[in-house]
Formats: C-alpha cells, structure tokens, sequence
C-alpha cells in the first residue's frame, strides 16, 4: 500500500484494575461512548497480571460487536480498546488491536504516520515484508520485535518510538502491564482517569465519565505512562511541544468531553458568539431563524443566537440512525445518503430568513443540498455561517480529509463557494476568531488544515500540497 | 399467549408503482425514515403485477438487515414493509409483514388489538389453532382464510374487517394489488402520499418525505384504499369515528411529520408555549437555563425558552447509537442502559437554576438519575418540567406502555413524584392545555393514558385498571 | 416449473411415541441411518398431543443440520421427517417437510408425480399460483387446504389422494396425529416398526433397527396408517396393485434393509449367483480376481467369487467421504470428482484378469475410468459384470436418471458399450435372472427402467421415450 | 496445559509447482484423500516466490471447509496444508497450520512431542509465555523467532531441531521455499513425489495418487528437503535411526497407501494369512463365515477367509457417513454413537459360526457390543480373531490412544477380555507374526504400544506407565 494511504482516526482506550476484576467491560463502556470516532469496527484485548491476555474484534458498532459471552471471555484486569473509522481497503483487514498472540502482545493506535520509511527499514531488516501492513501495524510490529528481543514493554515502546514519525495516541498491553503514550506534539488527545476501581485512558474525557471516573490530567505530549495492578509510572520519551489538532474542537470531540482542560460545548458556543461578533445579521431579527445543522453545530448556533437575539430553530432533523456524513468512505454513497441524514421542517422556515450555521464545510456535498431543500420549503433567504475557517489543506495526522484536489475551499474563492451553496450570505469564522474562542494560545495547536504549516514532516505528501486560490480569512 | 400481550408499536408502509419498475427500495427508504418507530425488526414483501411475490425480514436495524442484494430480490412494482418495535417474546418469533407462500400474500400491522376473541372464533372455527399467534398474525390469517376460500384481497379484508376490535393500520399485499386500511377511530395514523412513480402510503409522513413524495392525505379512519399499477381506489368499510392517539404528538412521531394536517414540531412547541403559561419560572431569570432532555422534547424547550425570555442549552448529551429509553424490552435493561444514554456538561449546569424540559414521565426511570448527575455537576437548582399530563393509564392500542402499576402517576400525586425526583419544582402541562396546544379539539383524540377513558372496548383488560391516587391536572 | 421435473428421491420417517416423550430424536436416528436416500438437505417437525408443533430444516447432511439445541426445540411425542436428494434448483427451496405453520401441519414425500395436472388445477380452483412449487409441495398445499376446509387430516388426505398421480411413500403430522401413506402400487417403500416407546414408519428398515424397534410390515400400497398416542388404525386409500421400484433391491436400499420379506443383502448375494450361471469366467481362475466396485457392489461380488471359486479383492478404494456419484446434481461435478471417489490398490490387480462387479451402468462416467486406472496399474484384463439388466429408460417416480438421451444403453448395444469401456468382456444380469434372484413374482415389480413399461402413467413424458437401439437381455 | 497433552495426529501435505500455477487446490485434494487421518478440521496456507502468503483454516472435513472462493484466495505456486484429528480443547483452537503473519510463516506438524521441556525454555528465554501453546505451536514459534533473527527457512529449522524431542513430520513455508522434514526415528510416514506441474509432499501416498503425482521416496528420518519453484535440495538434520510407527499398518493408514514400500492392503492381508496361521479355526468350516469389522479389516479378512478356505461374508454395515469410533474426542460421545455406527445383517449371521476379524482392541467399547447384537440376530458362536498384538501401552507418539488405565490388555488377561466380550474364541496375532507379515525388520518399528519399549525418551510419562496382567503373546 502506498504510505500513510491506509488512515485511520479512531477511539483508544486501556484500563487498569487495582484488584482482580475483569476490566474489558469498562473498556467496552469507554468505547462506547467513544463511538463517534470511528463506527466501522472495534476490538478489545485483556489480561491479567500473569501475562495472560484474551481478544475480541469485529466490524460494526460498539454494541454490535460484543456480547455478554464476549465480554466475559476478555477477563483480566487490564485492557485495551480501539475503535476504527475508516479504512480504504476490506473491513476486515486492519483490525486492531494489532495482536502478536505468542507474544501476548496488544497495541491500538489513534493517529496517522505521515512518513513511515524509517519505520519500514527497521521491520526489514528484521525480515519482516511491509507491503501487506498499514502505519498502526507497523508500529505494533516494531513493538513486538523490541519485546521479541528480550525487551518490556516499556523498553521495546522507548526503542521503537524514535520510528515514529507523526501523530499517534496509542495504548498497548503486555505482561502484566499497559502503556500509553502520545506523539511530542500530542496531536490526537489523550486523556488519563481514576476511579475507584483502578485508572482509564481514553481519546476523550466523555470515555472516563461513562464509568465514572475523575479526570485527572492529560498524558502528556512525549509521554508514556505505565499502568499496573500496583499503581502509575511516567517515563518521559521526547520533548513535549504540543500541537493539538484544534479540529478536535471544531469537530471531532464530544460536545461533553473536555480538552485540555477545556470545555467543548463552551468552546463551541465561543464559536458561536465570536461569528456574531464577525458576522451580525441583525437586520430583520424579527423574521431570522438560527438553525444548527446537526450534531456538531447546536452549541455555536446557540452562542450565535444568544449574542444576537435571535430565535433558536432545530428545523433540520437529522435521522438518528445514520452516522455523519464524515463516516462513509465514498463520496459516491456519502451522496446517495444525504437525503437520508437530513430532512426540514417545512413549517419552521416557511417564510424565514434562515441562518444555517454548521462546524465546517469540507467537500461542499451537504450544504448546497440544504440550502436548497430550505428554499424548496419556503425560505424567504438562506445564509450560512461556519463556525471555524476555510479548510484549504489535507490533514495528515488521522482526520480523513479527502484528497486537497477535493476539498471545496482549496480551489474556489468564499464567494465562489457562496454562489455554488446558492445562499444570500455565506461567512467563516475567521482563524483569529476560531483560537481565540478555545482560550488556548495559537501555537498549541495544529492549524495544517487551514494554514498548510504542517508541524511534523509529512514527508513526500508535501510534494502534492497546492497553493489554494484563495487564503482568505487565515492571515 | 395471554390476550393483547404480544403488543407491538411499529410502522408500516406500502409503494405501489405505475410502471414495472422495483419498489422494494422506496419503502426501504420509507422505512428507514420511520426506524424511531420500531428497531427491533423489519420486513418487506414484494410482488409484481401477476402478482409473483418476494420477502425479506431480519432483526436489527434497518440498515443492518437490507443490503442490495436483499433489496434487489425483492424485484416487483408492488411492496409492503413494515418496522417492528418491541415484543416480549424471542426477537425472531412473530416477525411482520405476517406471510402465506402459497397464496403469495402479506400483511403488515401497526396497532394492537385488546380484544381479540371474536378473531380467534373464527380462526379456530377455520382449523387453526390459535394459542401461538399474537393479535397481528391472527389479523394476518384471517384474510389469508378468506382469500383461500375464492375471494379477493379487498373482498377478504372487508370479510375479515368486523373480527378486527381495537386499533390496526395496516398494509397487504396480494395478487398484483396492495390494500391499506385503518380501524373506524383512527388510533394509529396512516398518511397516503403520491410521487412521479407512483404512490405511497406510511405510517407518518417523514416516510413520504425521505421518497420525495407528496402528501395527499390521511388514509381516513375506517377506510380502506386499494392500490394497482393502474391506480387508486377507496372502499368505506366502517363509519369514522376519529380518536387519533395523543401520544402520536406527544412522544411518537418525528419532529418533521405532519399528523392531520398539523406539524409534529410546531406542536410541540406550542406544548411549551403552552407550558410557560401555566408554569412560568420567571425568577432569577439571568441565572436560569432551559435544558432539553434529548430526542423528543427540543421544541416544547425552545417553545418554553422563548416565550419565558430564557437561556437554552443542550447540555444533556444523548449517546447517538443507543435508541431512547422506550425502546428495550425490559426494565432492567433500562436502568443499566441509562448512563450510557445520557451525559450532562458540567460546565452548563454549575452554578444554574437548570430547567429540565421531558415530554413525558413514564415509569420515572430517567429523571431522578439526571437530576441527581445535575446536582453532582453544580446545579444550584433543579425544576422539570412535563410538556403532557401524567400518564395513570396504561395504553392499549399499540404503544408498549407498561402495566399500571409501573406507572408512576397512577401510585403517586405529583409532590410524591416531585419528592422522588429530587427536584425543587415539578410542573406537568394540563390535560387542556395540551389539547389545546395542537390546535384539534378533544373529542378527535384517543387520551385514555391521561383519562383512562378507552374510546374502543378493551375487554377484560378493563378488570385491571384501578383507580390513581390523584388526577391532578385531569379536571 | 415443468412438471415432474424437480424430482426428488428421498427418505420420510415418522414416529409416533405412546407417552409424552419428545420423539424426535428417534425420527434423527432414523434419518441419519437413511443418509443415503439423500443427503442434499433434512427436517423434521415434531408435535405434542395437543397440535403444537416445531419445525427444523436445512441444508447438508443429517450430522451436520441437527444439533442438541435443534433436537430439543423439537418437542413432542409426535415427529415426522425427510431427507432430500436432489432438486434442479437452489437448495434451500423446495426444503421438506412441507409446512403450514398456521395450520401446524408438515408433510414429507418421497417419490415423484409424473403427472400433476389434476392437482394442480385443485389448487388453483383454491386461488394458489402454483408455478412456484414442486409435486411435493402441491401434495402438501392440497393436504393443508382440505384441512383448512374444516377436515381432519385423514379426511384431508383421502380427499387429496384422487389428485396424486405417481409415485409417493409420504407422512404427514397434524392436530396430534401422524398419517403414513403410499400410492397404490406401493413403488416406493415404506415400512412399519414398533418398539418399546412407540411406533415408527421409515422408507428403509434400516430406519427401523436404529432405534431397536421391530418390523411389523409394510404400509401397504393403496393404504393409510394412522398413529396416535393411543393407537394405530389404518384406511384403505384405494386398491393395491403393488409394483415395487426393482431398483431398490438393485442399487438404492441398504444392504442391512428388508424389503417385503427379503433382505436386501441376500438378494444382492443371488444377483451375483445368478451372474455366475449366465457369464461364469471360470478360465485362467488361478489368476482371476473378482473386485466390487463400492458400496453398493460387495454382496454380489461375494456371491460371483463363491460361486465360481475365485479370489475376492477389495482393489477399488473409495473415498469415505464422499456420497455415491449418483449424489451429485450435475454431470460436470459428477466426472470432476470421480477421481477422489475411487483410488486402485495397483498391487492387488498388476498382472491379473481383474473382473469388475457393479451393480448397475448409467450414464458410463466411471467405469471406463475405472477399467483405464486398473490397466495403468498392470491389469493383464478387465472383465466388468453388472448384476443387473441395461438401464434404457428413464425414472420416473423418484429415482434422478438423467434424460433417455444420457442413457449408455438407451444409443449403444452392449457391444458398444464393451468397447467404450475397453473392457475384454463385459456382461449384464439378464432381466429374468434379476427378477428371479430376488424370489419375488415379476409382475409385483416397476420394471421401467429396464422395459420400457410404466406401471403408472407418465403423462406427456411419454412422449420423449423413444426406442433404445437394442433391447437385448430383456425378452 | 500439561505436558504433551494436547496430542494430534493427523495429515500434512505441502505442493511446489515449477512455475507459476497456484497450488492451494492440490495440496486440497491432498488433504481430501488424508481426511482419515484427522476430520476435526483443516488448514492450508498459500505463498507465492515473492514471499506474500494467505491463509485458510476452519473446522471439519476438508470438504466442508474449503469452497472454490477459499481455494481461489489461496494464490501462489506453494502451499501447505494440514487435517486435525484430535485435541482435548476446543476446536477451534489449536489450528494448523500455525501461522506467523508478520513473518508470513506457516508451519504444520504431524506427530507428538512427549518432552517439551528444552522447547519451552527456548521459547521463555525469547520472552514467550508458552502455557497457552500445545507441542506443535511450540515448534511453529521456535522456527519463527529464528526466522525474526534473520535465518532462512532451513537454518531456523536447523536451529531450533534440537530442541524438538518425539515424533514429528513437518511441513513448513516462508519466503517462498517449503521445507518438509522428519525426526530422526521417522515415526510417523512422509512420503515424497512428483507430477508434472511440481513436487508433493504428504503423510501418505494417497495424497499423491489423488494428483497423479508418482512416488519418489520417503522423506528420511533425520532428513530436510527444501523445495523451491526451482528445484529440490537435502540437507541432514540427524542421524537416521529408523522406527516406523506399526500402527501405521495396523490401523492408521490407507488400504491404498504404501510405507516403505510396502502395500499396506497386502501387509494386511498378509495379517490374515498369519492369523491363520496362529489360529485356524478349521472345524465346522461349512457353516462358518468371516466377517470383517470394517472399514481397516477387509483384507485381513480376505486373507484369512482365503487360507483357510471360509465364506467372506461382509454382515457387519458400517453407516458411511459416520467416521470412525477412534475419531471422536470422548468416551461417552463414542458410546453414544456405537449403534449409529454399526448393523448386522440378520440374514446373514443367523445360525453361522462367526468369525469377526477387527484390526485391534483398544478399550474394549466396540468388540461386545457387535457380538451381543450377532447372537441376537442368531449367531450360533462368535469368534474373535485380532490382526495384531493387545495394546497395552499408551502411543506417546501421536496417535490418540487413552490413558494406559483405559486399555483393556493392560489390566486383563486374554481369557478375560474374551469373557468380557462374550465370545467363543479370541486369538490375536503375535507380535512376531505382526512383524513378520509386514516383511520389514522388528528393529525398523516404533512397537512401544505391544511392548512397552519406547524409542524416544517420553520423560516423565515413563512414571505412569505401570506392568499390565499379562504380556501373552509378546515374547
């Protein structure tokens, strides 16, 4: 397979017991409500303090793919889970966690190596073919090496970090114990808990309140914790410089997990208020309408309706047994799915000024859609609001962001994309606006999406990055 | 099986094409619209015109059970599908459309009959033993015996029709030819829609919205149509007597659907309008929040927000993948589920006077845990409000409401439910207040879950019906 | 479909026990006993007393369909069941028993309707497309729609049983009873056992000895037995004019079987006695070695070798694990796997004059083969004795002979034949010498296969049967 | 798991075509003609010269397991393959081929190491927990960390050979050469040969009848072959110090097959002759018959029937679709089935003096049965005649004998065995008979079950073997 072709954006978490008890069942809670970060399969593997280790894996959804039997057979107190998004290739294949089953070995990984030569070059020269594994495999392979060599597990994760290059959040198990350590950078969150019971790790802080546990800290960008029976050690494996991906918060989290110590749902109502600052539509208040698109939207379209004055309208119905557009692997069925996701109440835009606001807009497949399905109802005008800026480059540290070539902002003008949306008024959140909104300084985060600085090398990927028509908006 | 007890609250819906073209995909579509209505399973026959015919049923989801293969078996410009919400038996027993090979014909039902003797007269009377069939299926049968005896598909349903005693909406298909029929009060709804190729008909209009289809009207109370290829025919087989279930506004259908005539969403919003009157929490109003509990009750939130001048915030969070609580089967699985369902945003409540807006309280399962993670979030207060009167009766016309004695309102006056609630204020909507918030007099409406008037007999279930502490709110 | 022609050649069972014990167990026993009868797909159904029933079908062989879980879902003193041969179609269609599950009726036949006009416009006069169904399946719908009529099933049945024209052993289970039927020439077999806990019906009574029970008798043709718990009665469906399938006694049944009296071993043992009067190869004896080809060809080589005083050789090794030729639907399939079906010990025949005993010649797939693997292995000649006439007429009540145009003997004299088999002799048991070996009177035989006769009409496919190019050994 | 307690015994098979043809459907028909030798599942793995390989295993006959699709999948010019018989776990565990899919590794193993010590601290000094890994896994995982060392093949067989102790034949794949090899004392068979498209290896050589490949010669004892697209290399492991497994002739292998040369249909029915020899049963000879208990009896039966001059009569059927007793994993499970397996014919032993011929007695479950069921059916005496020497010692080798508690000639004499079964006469072979009639020298053999003398060390095993009764007919 190509490099870094085989992406993947994902849900990991581990949990340690402090006692004997059976521990998947919370990792499965965990993943459950880290759902919304990969829908397409999901695994757990567990183990006990002897080494002892038991997996499950399968494609689907949380809830499909375990069962009490399942759940019961992955005993031990320690476990780790990984929840997958998407793949380009068979469902099937790619499953984590990787698993080296002589080895007793487990590792899950949330990221995506842009540059995996290095990494290549050390399984070659342990006679291991590449060809067949993707960036998460390859990782857990080299693991599994440094262990095969006589290494713990913590040695073999120091030896093989260095190969490493790109964004990763990942947990591992073996012998008794489980790690989890983040890329210097810390682009993927990783977020560290207790509770009674013993400590959790997981992408979101939404997967430590589904079993109650207290967040404690983030593990830190650099770091790698070490998990046990008899408590936590902290092992220090590159300099942290932390790059967040802030569409983390524009996107991808919970509304109700937090990052970095910050709320999301706040975060996004900033969004919001900050688009009222820098888009007003106070003119026929009366008649306007804020709708949110669906689900990431509502707390931006409160903020919004709130700093204005507005009338707060959930118009777009969004059916809620279809994941968002974003899950699907094709453009071809994203498409054909769309009226599927979303239908109007005729109703309550029927004579509105209607205010669209959504998260982001990224291919341009949704919206002109809406926007016209709003009018077909009787919207008297349309305009839209996007609570972050223009996306204008790929991401290459595990969001699935298509190709540059399709990314609608890249190649047209914010006026073009107005007129393709076919509303009266279309404005973005401007980059100033969107960082200020989430509290935290500029340079904590990763902004390649928008800006194009890609703040870990990617490699021969930089090769294919164009000049976008327009950057509007970013300076 | 003890009379009425396999109950099932569902959909159904039927597409009927002019022309050879399959479509068995739209009422997939159709279907999929309606999944809020029943997830546990779903089926759908086809047949062409000479009346050769194809099915296809599976647990699950919608989109779990179809795939094109499933879709493109089920060739025929004839189809009838139908989604099914809960039994208390084996998920695989009892599956709908109810099906006879060798007559090649279907019959799918949304309703439940409380009185089902005089059916199982006559079936026994046929041969066919009755005991393991439940109210559809024995609906089912009846016409099927009817058919095998020389008669036509509408001829047997209107022979079938007098033996039917409670609420049905109901589709069947046979020999080039689709009926739909409802009972004479009307008690489950039943739109007829029409699109470029063809005709439709569905248990609410979202299923004709998703096909692009246009609303014509209600299937009338009491009232049979039959579709062919060449068109559309209607045959009156009882006097109408319309008692549509309240419930259908209150809780059941989508936001998006239409029910006689009226918006689903603008209802209830007008509930919480209405709401603000009769409940208005006007004090310390810089401090108050307005939170929606998730799916049903956004609009009467927004209704009660606006009309109060209050903030409103989603700070309840809904696990997407888990259905709502009504859902499950039984009551243990409920309370397990319920931390998984929802989860509150510390940040949005700490510190607030919160308003907690439900449609309605049932078993008085959800509430007092959310109220309790409130509290543990900060909340400086609590108030919940009820956008429906208390339900002391138990529904017997096809929503799986439990027994009576489940029934929190029917054991306790609101201060004892406010009490166990935890919660500073409890207010429900009035009984008048919510017939009049949907624009439709009383008398059009089935309310025995609120009155414990029943406008069809329901037999001996009458026996078990006691009378309630308290009809507070009722008159 | 066109009439007759998805055959089927099938085992039925049935057993009816004397207390409450479940009996469908002892209806597995015997189905796997008769494996060979058909080993495409298997079911039973089972009732109790009170008409109850359960039903459990599926593709493959009798070990592989059933399951503890399966045995015990299928409850009740009563059980009925069938192993299926072949069809031209799917195979999971056309899967016996028949079943009405709202009548809790099943019904199983082996044989085969050459003729199904009559029923069929039965059946359609009763509003039931027939197109769909097989002759086993129409028998069951006009069963099922007497019954439906308000008739008992022995009532049911007698009313049918005008309608079926052909060849049919059948059971049926309905309202606590369990009914065994044959046509009136009794083509195929269909004994009657008892034993300790019961009675049972079986095609073969090798059926009967699985489950200890003892031969009574036959269900003789033209009649039906009725078993209850309390009893068996039995009713004269029409006169008996018996004309057993000779094959049976040729080539189907089991060696350990009976049929009317005569061990099925015994009888083969004759064939090759009366093969020694009519071609005794009694030069070069000292090297000449007799060789069965398996399964069905032992007894008759046995009887050859004794008579003459030569050397038994069991040379031919056949694969274990795969049915007989005959099994397979297609011929393609059929030459693909001859190879893995038989296997030549080379040092049993290198240098001998090897007589091949079969017990009969089809289509001439495999013994050319045959004669060519035992010439590679050294064979100094190959004589083949078949202990049975030339097959020059197609089956046509329950026996899959390919079409008259298939038939070696149908086109080629013997001679030809010899020669296509590249065999230095070849002889075939004369028809005289077959019928006598089996000590039963001629005219007590379906002789069809060999003259070309029908007992029973046939219909139209009378019309395909043309004249073979020579009928020697049959005047 | 204990040591050498998950014992299997079963087939391999390995193809290199010289070119590029896939190879997946030879090694599958291999298998096919070896599926005596284990039915409990089957596995192939498939590579190509570059190296990439895939991968098919699953449980049952290797007719159910594979389909074309499978078979398809398995691309490439090697492959190997594997039948499983037996193992005391689950049945999916403990698959063959053991498969490293980093290393893209596959390794299967016939045969049975009764010391695993060395083995298992090979494995722990490279950090593998190997409680978990029966025998043959061990073996996979040593030659794959050699492998990950950076070895070849061959070298890291090499390596890690010393550390195997007990009975093995191999087949292995990597990197696109197949190696098959042998412990020194060649306990259980592998045999070499060639086609026109390659090179087979297999356990027996009816594996390579069944693709017309020609018999070369024995893998030695002690030796390697390597196999390549490009040819055939050798390179000794060990010193050569023959001792075939006996019971290969006795019981295990195929009619068809040959070991060392030697027919081993003829070395059977030299068996025959022998006994005559020992124990002719001469008097009352017109109305005795010889029935051999099938299916490994057949020719000892001839052989015998033949010398003394009796009627061959096969009264004993065996139903085809069963395997035989030794096949399943329980005692209780064989019992169960015993009747299933077996019937007499009536006609056929009625008023005889029987003689049953049976290859050998293990645990005395078959043996009174049968001859309990012959005087039922009239038998006027029964003999027992056993083709080779009571087994009183436990196979540590491969060979799924019981504990040696279970052997009924290790706790009885011969005159009680014969009261035990019920039978007028016993007479087994004697052990120099046995030896004599396979024309091959005592000192070649692996003859530990008849005398207790085992070749290879079997370790702490030797603390449980304990002095039978009696040890008649061994010196």
């Amino acid at each position: 397979v190509i490099e870094g072709k085989l992406r993947e954006k994902c849900a990991v978490a581990a949990v340690v017991g402090n006692g004997d008890q059976d521990m998947a069942g919370y990792v499965y809670e965990s993943l459950f409500a880290m759902q919304h970060r990969g829908a397409e399969a999901s695994g757990i593997v567990s183990g006990d303090s002897e080494g002892r280790f038991n997996e499950h894996r399968g494609s689907g959804l949380v809830r499909d793919i375990y069962d009490l039997p399942a759940i019961q057979k992955l005993s031990g107190s320690l476990a780790i889970g990984h929840n997958r998004y998407s793949t380009n290739g068979s469902k099937t294949a790619h499953m984590q966690p990787y698993i080296d089953s002589s080895l007793e070995f487990g590792f899950a990984h949330n990221g995506n190596l842009p540059v995996v030569g290095p990494l290549k070059q050390l399984l070659e020269k342990n006679n291991i073919k590449t060809d067949r594994f993707n960036d998460s495999e390859m990782m857990g392979l080299a693991v599994a090496r440094f262990i095969a060599n006589g290494n713990s597990l913590p040695d073999a994760v120091e030896l093989a970090y260095p190969y490493f290059q790109g964004a990763f959040s990942c947990v591992a198990i073996h012998d008794g114990m489980v790690v989890a350590f983040r890329d210097r950078q810390g682009i993927r969150p990783l977020a560290l808990g207790s509770f009674e019971g013993g400590r959790v790790v997981a992408s979101e802080t939404c997967g430590l309140d589904i079993i109650d546990a207290v967040y404690d800290r983030e593990v830190e960008p650099g770091e790698m914790i070490m998990l046990t029976k008899d408590g936590i050690e902290s092992r220090r494996l590159a300099e942290s410089d932390s790059k967040l991906d802030i569409f983390e918060f524009v996107y991808f989290a919970r509304h109700d997990s937090n990052l970095y110590g910050q709320s999301v749902n706040a975060v996004r109502r900033h969004f919001g208020q900050q688009l009222a600052k820098e888009h007003p539509l106070t003119d026929h208040a009366d008649n306007r309408i804020v709708v949110p698109i669906p689900d990431t939207s509502g707390p931006a379209a409160e903020g919004y309706a709130e700093a204005i004055g507005l009338s707060l309208r959930a118009a777009v119905i969004k059916n809620r047994y279809i994941g968002r557009t974003f899950m699907q692997p094709t453009n071809e069925v994203r498409s054909k799915q769309l009226r599927r996701k979303h239908n109007i109440i005729p109703g309550e835009v029927k004579g509105k000024d209607v205010i669209f606001i959504d998260d982001s807009i990224v291919r341009l497949n949704t919206m002109p859609r809406l926007v016209e399905l709003a009018k077909d109802c009787g919207a008297k005008s349309v305009s839209v609001l996007i609570a972050s800026p223009p996306v204008r480059f790929p991401d290459h540290y595990g969001i699935d962001t298509p190709d540059q070539k399709e990314l609608a902002a890249a190649h047209m003008t914010n006026e073009e994309i107005r007129k393709q949306i076919n509303c009266e008024y279309l404005g973005y959140l401007s980059l100033g606006g969107t960082v200020a909104a989430t509290g935290i300084a500029a340079e904590k985060f990763n902004l390649s999406c928008f800006t194009g600085e890609y703040p870990i090398s990617i490699g021969e990927h930089a090769d294919h990055i164009t000049r976008p028509v327009s950057m509007e908006g970013i300076e």
